[in-house]
């Protein structure tokens, strides 16, 4: 195993480097983090690994590391929360060299950056393949400053915090199914957790959130489902990024086939006041049975790969 | 897979069943959980892997479930603090049944009871092998209550908190490489996190405290470096479990090289003041290049497998 010299502990506390914040009182090197904490804590587990989340050959480990962060810090989003820390516990193959190794860090470091996340632990192992599990706890100062899932009330407006299905199709770019953009690659490899947007809409009186990572069609409808509403979504007012609807027609699939279907977006849907800013609105809350519809210009819509529920 | 209908969402719903606790304000369900939180938390992350950490065969899932949840509170028992809650990521291999998955919890949700653990969230993936990865969080109301490596001082006495060996000799007996009395095989298969002991030593003045994960002489060299001292620990001194000493015949070895040079122990080591109750002495403190020295009634010793750091 050519990453046993590999100290995690030692990379990551160089890539600290004197820039611990104040708030973290023990770091790597004790049994455990000691975090000065703040009254909330918002906690999410992800767990991502070679062959099924991703597959090394298509993408590096930089952006294995990015994307496994950048998906639990996507649910501290979904909360409203700000980012706190995150805790990685890695399983490296045998023959993973150093470089590799370190590689997962080069893609999870500057994210932590970017989103004010400390990497305050972490865990290294043999795995068969490549495993790379984040913990990440954002904080909030009140409850009132946090959103769930069960909050969406009849007569809320329904947002999407950007453009979907660009994961979908990046996807489809990489396994050479298509051609398209290299920003659809990238919005794949590389998704971008919405925290600030999350905070925004929370603020702005969001209802309830989720985070679009199984795709529209499945998230909106675990909204409804713990809301006890019905969910309205107009396919035509999704907002769609450029170059999706070309490859849709590369694989012979619609652009809402994507856009809806697709996951791994890693947008935010919110429900809340019609007027709320930092989102396209893109349905509404109905009363009725729990469960969702989805329309555009011709009628409902069924999706292939997506069961409705009643 | 036939683990595809597990919702382990639900599962833990209703393993907490009406018992939530008034601080787990959100918990399965959302897309994070959220803790009303003490004034410090201290947070973990540990990753079992089937072949690595455990042999399914050998363990049971609820034998790898329990281990999994030990090994990261034992790391808070380490600091002092009291447990809060757990954040598992599970990875299920193909053909692993839905009754193997729930084995998993059925061995992890009694532990979590008898420490006041609670599951608060999780995470399930198709995995190449059962991967378990728990982050544990726990509180301390003061900076004062927590414990780290670094403090050890000359003058201070060494404790542990209970019999070593017992996990070394356990695995060996599992591994039918020896017989010995199945309390061995238990304390190696499901290891007892000394969190009540943590939080008392903590109390009574301990200096620095580490978990005797990876053997004591790999671990106490751990404090030695961190907090710049020489520690000399008398192998005769080390309480051993009973069978021990019999199992270690049988393998051709010394007691002292499955009581010092095994790991998975999961008791604590603590430097504190000579008359701090709880511990067990094992050794002392003194002024000196950081490192350690192992002896015996014949004088210094070299374990097997363990290079001593000057």
């Amino acid at each position: 195993m050519t990453w046993s010299e590999l100290s995690l502990i030692e990379a990551i506390r160089a890539a600290l480097g004197g820039e611990a914040p104040e708030r973290l009182v023990r770091g790597p090197g004790d049994d455990a983090a000691v975090v000065r904490s703040r009254p909330f804590a918002v906690t999410s587990i992800d767990a991502m690994v070679d062959g099924v989340h991703f597959r090394l050959g298509q993408a590096t480990p930089a952006d294995a590391g990015h994307r496994a962060l950048a998906a639990a810090l996507s649910d501290l989003a979904a909360m409203g929360a700000d980012a706190g820390e995150a805790y990685v516990a890695l399983g490296l193959p045998d023959g993973f060299s150093q470089a590799d190794a370190l590689g997962v860090l080069d893609g999870l470091l500057p994210l932590a950056k970017v989103t004010g996340t400390v990497l305050a632990g972490g865990d290294v192992t043999r795995a068969p393949a490549l495993t790379i599990a984040v913990t990440a706890v954002g904080w909030a100062d009140a409850e009132e400053d946090l959103v769930g899932r069960d909050g969406a009330r009849p007569g809320d407006t329904v947002f999407v915090t950007g453009p979907l299905g660009a994961s979908a199709a990046g996807l489809a770019i990489l396994e050479r199914r298509a051609t398209g953009p290299d920003a659809l690659l990238r919005a794949h490899l590389r998704p971008t957790p919405r925290l600030d947007e999350g905070r925004a809409l929370a603020r702005a009186g969001a209802t309830a959130m989720i985070d679009l990572s199984d795709g529209l069609a499945t998230d909106v409808a675990h909204v409804a489902t713990r809301s006890g509403v019905r969910i309205e979504i107009d396919l035509d007012a999704l907002p769609v990024a450029p170059g999706v609807a070309e490859v849709a027609e590369q694989l012979g699939t619609t652009t809402a086939q994507l856009a809806a279907g697709g996951g791994e977006d890693y947008e935010l849907l919110a429900c809340g006041p019609s007027g709320m800013p930092g989102g396209v609105p893109v349905g509404r809350v109905i009363r009725g049975p729990a469960g969702i519809a989805l329309s555009d210009a011709h009628g409902e819509v069924a999706l292939s790969g997506f069961e409705h529920r009643a």
